[in-house]
């Protein structure tokens, strides 16, 4: 640490907006001039940015960027929530409210829903009759939640989210598409958060299942039956087809596809726009399309960017094989050539 | 049928959930617990299972998840449509209501918008002015119907879809990206269904179009000026650019993509992740990217894995063909080689 | 132009739609029965198709089509905006409505918003509290913008956008995935437009920035601390990962997924569907998964789908290399083979 270690900071905030009483960080360079201009009370500054003009309190630190992340729980104040059912929120009927529930404007309950304690309903959601809500449960603006959904405790929606609709499920007969009823229920477990636009449909005779503390992004897609285990990370634009099992710690990064039955097993990780035909054994990294183990997908895709160049060696090759049989046929014409196509 | 015949049942519930008056279905031997302390009135057994303890009346069939699917209909029980216009839905000047609608609350309904009989507008939908919907519509909370935009009869449309935006269609001119209007309509036939947070845009000039009967998963977009058939199934997080043609029963599983201006042909199926640049003729299934006949695909696929070890044999072709040059010239020095490169 | 030069036409309209006062356009010989039942009052036609019997005023022009594209902004007329505050928005404390705003039904606009002058707010928006709208912004209905976010002038956003969530940010710790919260801002600069279901996430410390000018379509992803410059266009269902910086004027492709901190150069192009997983020089076009420059790519893939063939020919050089030697060994049975194993 340089400078005075009393320093109070109570915020964060980047080098150009930090004030007097903001920690900031300075991890690279070309953010010199900002680092110089800027009126951080403290900044996190890497070993090799130390002696750059700036702010005067400093703490040295190997990954400034990973440090803030880790103190920034503790600056950060969350916006405020204050008990109130808005007198425009629709509550359906045998709604027991806890006394210290948010209803935003708008919010629209169904009849005969559970809403657990402290939870925050935002405005225009709209939980469908008998839907449950566990404690502390937030609800950003716009989600859905339909009936036969059911959200454990702490549970966070983002905006748009749609939870429980009847899942993609036809059969082809008399000339049309007819519709499977959904009956399965949708359950999402303790601590689980869920991302803006994302769905997650609810199963057809059995239950569409989100573990406790797994973690999901933006715009993802979960078909109907899935069962996904605890802990997991779904990154942005994932889709997962029905009937997927994804096993305990797994990972799936942005834009990945799992066809419909297959098993992604614990702690198994997926690259980004991977297309999943298979089961992925536990603990494997698979990538590519149709994926693979990630190592066997980087040298195939290696290789086949190399394939043009490969295919004139190949062509080289065919040639010298060729003169080689026509010189040998000249030097000793005696003898019959007992094969005469050449690749 | 094992046990009484006439046992009655008036709902299905998987085996953990069923009681006495529930059918359920007992698929695999890793259920055998469930089954065991299963209270279902009837259960569907395959044959193998068939001898398990478990609850006495038995229906021994083939393919017992595939059989209740088809006997779901039968005991399902849609949710019930009270016809009801809520006192908070804003309905615009010159719309006439039929009297068994329901309109669920905080919709809104813009001037002059047609709203066919039994409609179910749900909860915050909002209805451009002057838009079309035909009997027996089914919105459900939070969709948005621009104008321009016109239902067929029987339509569904689930949470967050939203119809009849103007498209992506931008010209460059002045240094700038200059919006073309979008004057053309979105026109869905009768009995299509559409995803949660679908995106379907309006005609630029001419008019987007979705067939009768057609199917529409989660999360999907289509473009300006697409025409899709009847027929079709098109699964979640597809995306489909402007102007392509989708014939009758064409199937695009999860996340394929189409570029502009193609033509999907009748019956065609697009595997999961496709990538299409070029047209795709009737009856064909393709996959892969660039798309290529399914086949054809595989076997690509496949090679390109072996690739690997396929320039490692190349290579020990190119040093044996070498080392044989070499000894035809150690052997027969009085011979002058022709040619000294090799690949 | 052949027929009357003074006919007046007001709108625009397809073929079988236009009447005497619309613009049409006939670009294809399988419009003939359209153009020819057509009531257009004026039709542009191209010169193939210009002795076709239909309409008698016609401008012949080379791609009706585009001309038309150039023509419609002169001849739309959008929808007309009326100022008024609708009696159910719920206008948040210290909020200065200005005089000519349009603030449509169920609107929800939290405290310390501010909102500039001729803006139009769709039904069922929810503005945070203190977040930002510049001049004649336009929101369509159901449209999110969290607090930290700032929209500029004349940004365009349509239904079901979600601007300012948290990014999709953990770290694992005590055997959970524990959410770091988000402090940074959500900055979309003058004349953005964002398509519908669109998710922008704000930033963690940094702010998540969009550049003037630049147009994003439908169910696009973008996350935490992106950057992207100005005149960019983004289509559909493309997902950029954190912190990426997207230059000025580079246009990403329908369902292009960029990973994490990686810089796409101006005026680079990625193709529809490019996996993105390095940096991209400026100016270039890559396409393909893992992305490489597009000629590269184009040509490597080609291969791909020549693989299996080219494995054949190995099989056989390899065959007729074996039996070369084998001949030889024969011939020369006096000389020892200094090696036996063959590929």
């Amino acid at each position: 640490m340089v400078g005075d270690p009393t320093t109070p900071v109570h915020a964060v905030a980047p080098l150009d907006r930090a004030g007097p009483g903001d920690l900031s960080y300075f991890s690279g360079a070309k953010y010199a001039a900002r680092f110089a201009a800027s009126r951080a009370g403290v900044t996190l500054v890497s070993p090799d940015l130390a002696e750059h003009p700036g702010p005067p309190v400093r703490i040295v630190v190997e990954r400034p960027a990973d440090a803030m992340l880790l103190v920034l729980p503790k600056l950060y104040r969350p916006p405020e929530r204050v008990p109130a059912i808005h007198p425009t929120a629709r509550i359906g009927r045998g709604v027991q409210l806890p006394p210290d529930a948010t209803i935003d404007a708008y919010a629209v309950i169904g009849d005969g829903a559970q809403i657990g304690a402290h939870v925050w309903i935002g405005s225009h959601c709209v939980i469908g009759p008998g839907a449950v809500l566990g404690d502390d449960v937030q609800l950003h603006p716009g989600v859905t939640v339909c009936s036969g959904t059911q959200l454990g405790h702490r549970v966070a929606v983002h905006s748009g989210a749609r939870l429980g609709n009847d899942g993609f499920g036809y059969v082809f007969r008399d000339g049309r598409h007819t519709r499977i009823p959904h009956v399965g229920r949708c359950l999402i477990g303790d601590d689980v958060e869920i991302g803006a636009n994302t769905t997650i449909d609810r199963g057809s005779v059995d239950d569409t299942v989100v573990g406790a503390g797994t973690k999901i992004d933006n715009l993802v897609h979960i078909a109907h039956n899935v069962q996904i285990g605890r802990l997991c990370l779904v990154m942005a634009q994932v889709g997962i087809a029905g009937s997927v099992r994804v096993e305990d710690g797994a990972i799936l990064a942005g834009q990945v596809g799992v066809s419909g039955h297959v098993v992604i097993g614990a702690r198994a990780t997926l690259a980004g726009q991977a297309g999943v035909f298979g089961n992925v054994p536990a603990g494997e990294t698979w990538s590519g399309y149709p994926a693979r183990p990630h190592r066997e997908a980087t040298r195939a895709h290696a290789a086949m960017f190399k394939l043009p160049q490969i295919i004139r060696s190949l062509e080289r090759l065919a040639e010298a094989e060729q003169r080689a049989r026509s010189e040998k046929a000249a030097s000793a014409p005696d003898r019959q050539p007992t094969q005469t196509g050449t690749p």
